[in-house]
């Protein structure tokens, strides 16, 4: 099951807030990472570079947990726990640079390194607690 | 193996900033919550209400790993990953009221709840990421 994440717990992301992205090492115990975030077709949506902790956590255990909590105002936030619906590379390069564009004002996203790949992670939401404030 | 927290990783738990706690639900999906917190002797310590999610997964499995962001420059953060070194309802209510004055400024903690047992938990940290500005 899933579902759309909608009205103000939508807003949060779409705001210039950070989700701070909790998956699963291979020990168990949980990896969190702050993180840009923005929605596209109600899901949180990700982006990352190969080869790093929490992407390689989810291609063995695909279940995430993201937090966002509203930088204006830290007693309103929601936090969506899912699993990953799409990884993909096709576009991911864009999606960094409008990420880049929304938190920073910049075109181009300016830490890429050499050689890396980016990656798209899109996250089905099945459960969606929003806190206000 | 314990680690204490110093430095700039300790200041951000000294500041008004809050945590992003990761606990293990029971069928091991990630749970998280932002609380407030502060350090004493090195560990992060945080404080709750008996019958809370995040508490009652500690209860079942005591890893647990917190992420603090720098409220004003949220590139800066300190991801502590460890254990539930000591929980006790000892001096609870003061520490609660403590925290309360620390992000509120109010010197009692106002939203008590009746028949509340409040409860501290301190962790151990076993690794610390601190990303700098």
């Amino acid at each position: 099951m899933s579902q759309a994440l909608e009205g103000r717990a939508k807003a949060l992301l779409e705001d210039k807030n950070f989700a701070v992205v909790g998956t699963l090492r291979s020990d168990g115990s949980v990896h969190e990472v702050p993180v840009w975030v923005d929605v596209q077709d109600g899901m949180p949506t990700l982006n990352t570079a190969e080869g790093r902790a929490w992407p390689n956590n989810l291609a063995r255990d695909p279940r995430v947990t993201l937090t966002v909590q509203n930088m204006q105002n830290p007693y309103e936030y929601v936090s969506v726990r899912g699993h990953v619906a799409e990884r993909t590379r096709e576009g991911a390069d864009e999606h960094i640079d409008a990420l880049a564009k929304k938190y920073t004002g910049q075109d181009k996203y300016p830490n890429r390194q050499p050689g890396e790949e980016r990656v798209i992670i899109r996250v089905a939401p099945e459960h969606v607690h929003y806190s206000g404030a």
